[in-house]
């Protein structure tokens, strides 16, 4: 397969960080460049063997390089991809982002060249900065491949064979069924995460003094385990994909309002009903565990 | 500490069969009669050793025994606490539910001997039926102990010394403040799991269609994992603890509310402010992890 001698990691954090790992483990890349607007990060990065040298910025770094990697933020995807340009040349560029309608639009735009190729591999985000990438973060876990209307065929199939040198397990989607399909299985369950551990905030204080440890139960903790995550990089999420997300959110409340108007009328059939409709989804989408 | 030679289990399931396992094995017990109103559970539990014996119902066993462990659903305890009632004898009554101020006032009530003492460990209940018991169930979980106003105070000493001996951690704990913080910590961190995946019903077809096994994100499976528990029994739990449930219901409608509110606005302000809050709490609940 392809090498990429020199690869550009636009955004040093925990996904790019492990990018440039699995990339150095599979013997892919040989000089990795950063660029982020956190000195700390492209300090870290360097000490810690995650990238060679760093650039100012993104145009700065992109001419003679063979891989483009773009792992900034959500909402700042689209402005780099236009930054990348027509200056990435025949370098491959690729996206790490949770959302992909506006990254992959802008691609379509902004890289006629057509190697351009959003991707999202679903690995863990409680993580936080480069410190904790690992080389392995993308063994076995699925990557999602989403070409543009413009994509180059090539650059299509270089994306999946990297990704697969990475560790990861690929599968083609189209951009915007991705955002619908990542509204369910990941925006969503953040954003009712973070409404439950909202809801709890006023109780908090009387639960913790009250029942110390004991307040961590099994229950609380997973549920509640994806609250942890930045409210930043989710902030950018939700609005990316607020089309998909907002039906979703509307039919937890109407969950939640149901669940509470039979609770109310003391209606244990409806509750029943409710509780094994809920039950039946989660073995549908999660059928082992 | 005191043995109970003669120990009565009415409700062979998950939770009452670990009990039996876990007093097995501290040696605290010699006979254990089962009653059940499923003759496949106690066939189960006799085959596995969990029970020596069966009786016909709750009155029939009681004469005779040494500690009667109340292990029904929560819907059934009340009830089982006045049958119990005066047939107890000297024997410790406890229950072992997830709600405590309907059991504990029947046992005041029932009970003069003031020898019931309601309990609840805090075990998972994902797992169901007396095939998955074990004798660890309790091993270094806390278990709240909750006396009723006509409690006898031997009686309590002797619930939290069988617990310890157990190898659960006890807490004790007035039975109204134990529903008001379970609802918090437990009864809503279900309904919302339940809401979750009940609010994926309908696109729960596409999804895993289209995604196959990437459907099963770690966050959707972490935050549905508990939409897997018995219907039934959390059906039991919600109309029982309903004055605590409805109020904490409501904040989490509020709050997915304000999500919808912030991320239709576009207000990327106000959504990190409630995530940060929501993140804080959880901190605050779950200190590690």
């Amino acid at each position: 397969m392809r090498r990429y001698p020199r690869m550009v990691l636009a955004g040093v954090g925990y996904i790019g960080g492990s990018l440039a790992l699995a990339a150095r483990r599979a013997g892919l890349v040989e000089r990795v460049v950063g660029v982020d607007p956190a000195s700390r990060a492209l300090a870290e990065a360097g000490a810690r063997g995650v990238i060679d040298e760093t650039a100012a910025d993104i145009g700065a770094a992109a001419a003679g390089a063979d891989l483009i990697v773009l792992a900034a933020p959500v909402g700042a995807l689209a402005a780099l991809v236009r930054a990348v340009g027509k200056l990435a040349g025949g370098a491959l560029v690729i996206d790490v982002g949770s959302v992909k309608r506006d990254v992959v639009a802008a691609g379509d735009d902004a890289m006629p060249s057509g190697r351009f190729v959003g991707c999202h591999p679903l690995a863990g985000l409680e993580a936080e900065g480069v410190a904790a990438a690992r080389a392995d973060l993308f063994d076995g876990k699925p990557c999602l491949v989403c070409a543009g209307a413009r994509s180059d065929a090539a650059a299509v199939a270089e994306a999946v064979a990297l990704w697969r040198a990475l560790g990861a397990d690929t599968l083609p989607l189209d951009a915007e069924r991705h955002d619908a399909l990542m509204a369910a299985v990941s925006h969503l369950p953040h954003a009712a995460a973070f409404a439950l551990a909202g809801a709890l905030a006023q109780v908090a204080g009387e639960v913790a003094r009250e029942l110390g440890g004991a307040a961590a139960t099994t229950s609380l903790r997973d549920t509640t385990r994806i609250a942890a995550s930045s409210a930043g990089l989710w902030r950018d999420v939700f609005l990316a994909n607020r089309a998909a997300l907002l039906p979703l959110l509307d039919a937890v409340q109407a969950e939640v309002a149901g669940l509470a108007a039979a609770v109310r009328a003391g209606d244990g059939d409806a509750l029943v009903a409710a509780l094994e409709r809920a039950r039946a989804t989660r073995h549908r989408l999660v059928p082992r565990s």
